[in-house]
């Protein structure tokens, strides 16, 4: 089952502020607990284990998050910390330079470490398919297929079909929501999950072709100035102007962004009332509410679709619906 | 104005457990500090200042808030403390066998330490008017002015009136909504305020008559056996029964009983979007809502209509309208 030429690229240095006040700024979404006992970095690592052994496996990170990647069993070679966060093509750019050194013909699976991905048989069917295409010199995108005319991800436009890989005509920015009902009706739509696989060497040449600074600052024998690094994503970098893209649709395989309280509320199991409680919540009445406590108990009383969560250093309530406005708050 | 034969007797022993998580056994609503600086408590003694001086003002109180009652200026043989709580016909009894024996033509006027009378000029002269009816060997009860269809309260039902005094036909218990409002409209109707008038001779008359075992245990020489003592609310030991019941009419006092955090919404002043907010609130888009912070901020985020309420010890939101229900939750 392993691929001794394929590496998994994990990008870990997000500082998502979309779950305060339970992520904070050095404590971000992929270091929580939220499903079950494992945060969703440990949940990532697990999952790509199958396909990808840690002698392989690369993590994308930052100085600060140190600490949260002692005992994820990577070799400390393959941990590459970024002095200063300047988003994902620069952090992408720099594992393929690493990995390309020792193995040109390396295949690069770069995985977001925040998300969750339920059913990973159907993941790594998806994932074999993408290695396939990617090794034929192509880009390829994991495209999700959307369920609801969401306006908070990105949309992949699709053309033909061949051999199960999907042409991609265009990257459409967040959409409003007219335009997001249309692309759920279409059908020739899919959210972009952030999820690539390409080979190191189709990547390099891209970023040589489209970004040119961030390959040419990275590619130095001289200490890196960090600073000078263009600080772009790779959908906008890469992505948007490259002819090589192509999507491999990833049906069925029970993902979610996490990307914020409401889209939690979505996935996690609900008890009676619809309510999800953690910690002591003494619930009078409620229904359809996050109860998320520390220590301290949590009577709640006739409430009805809201989120609450409570930590030791703030409390946020919020109406469910609203949770993207979490990212608007003042922050402590 | 002062008057030598006019004392202020207290009641510092209420438990409330209305206002949780705020209000807890040891910390009650009278010595919380919800308006202001000052306790409800020491608002209650400012507020009697201008009429009964502190060598004529009694507490009663509990042997658990001992520690509250310090630096309230009344000398300490005032300070009577129940070794149990009796409810308020034992403690009234008490008071009054105290004052009579020192003074046998004294007027007792008996005031709840958790409500709010922001009138304190219109509120002198209702007892003023109470002072002079109680002279006439009358008890005397302030009753106030329905404002609206209240089911928290009990009512007193009044007669014709006599001189600015008004015959008490009947005292009822806490009614439903549709006798609420049919008391509403009829104007023979006031909320029962539980402030009281009488002199000590007239209310220990009827101690004998219809609580006696109160009277006679109380009256002993020797230590009084606290647990033989009946537990009976003053209206339901003697109101209900005495012939001598009168109301005056306490108008435009600015009373509230502040009884349950919905009814403190209702006489709070009021930020922006009909918010009322303590401590470190950050809201997004919120109405009328009463965000009661404690050290922490809390973010409140397109919120309608709700109750907040952040201690240390436990946190409490609750829809408005929905408060009543917090004396059933579990407390820590």
């Amino acid at each position: 089952m392993k691929n001794n030429n394929l590496y998994a690229v994990i990008l870990v240095g997000g500082s998502g502020t979309r779950f305060w006040p339970l992520s904070r700024k050095d404590n971000p979404k992929q270091f929580l607990k939220i499903f079950g006992k494992e945060t969703l970095f440990q949940k990532t690592l697990k999952r790509i284990r199958g396909v990808v052994g840690t002698k392989n496996t690369y993590l994308v990170s930052n100085q600060a998050y140190k600490k949260h990647l002692a005992g994820s069993g990577v070799p400390l070679r393959n941990i590459l910390l970024e002095p200063q966060k300047k988003n994902t093509a620069a952090a992408i750019c720099w594992a393929a330079l690493e990995i390309y050194k020792s193995d040109p013909d390396a295949v690069l699976a770069v995985l977001p470490s925040d998300h969750l991905v339920v059913k990973e048989k159907n993941f790594h069917q998806v994932l074999n398919r993408a290695v396939d295409a990617a090794k034929k010199d192509h880009l390829v995108t994991l495209g999700i297929v959307p369920t609801r005319p969401d306006t908070g991800f990105g949309y992949l436009k699709v053309g033909s079909s061949k051999g199960g890989v999907l042409k991609v005509q265009q990257f459409i920015e967040k959409p409003k929501l007219a335009k997001a009902k249309q692309f759920l009706r279409s059908k020739n739509y899919f959210w972009n999950s952030g999820m690539f696989i390409f080979k190191a060497a189709t990547i390099l040449a891209e970023f040589k072709r489209y970004q040119p600074k961030i390959y040419r600052l990275l590619s130095e024998n001289a200490k890196v100035n960090w600073s000078k690094l263009p600080e772009i994503s790779i959908d906008y970098g890469i992505m948007e102007h490259s002819k090589k893209v192509v999507a491999v649709a990833a049906k069925d395989i029970g993902w979610s962004d996490v990307g914020s309280w409401d889209s939690l509320c979505e996935v996690l199991p609900k008890g009676k009332g619809g309510n999800i409680f953690r910690g002591d919540v003494r619930n009078i009445d409620s229904r359809n509410i996050l109860a998320w406590g520390n220590n301290r108990p949590i009577a709640a009383i006739g409430l009805k679709d809201l989120i609450i969560v409570d930590t030791k250093e703030a409390l946020l309530i919020c109406q469910r619906g609203s949770s993207q406005a979490v990212k608007n708050v003042k922050k402590i």
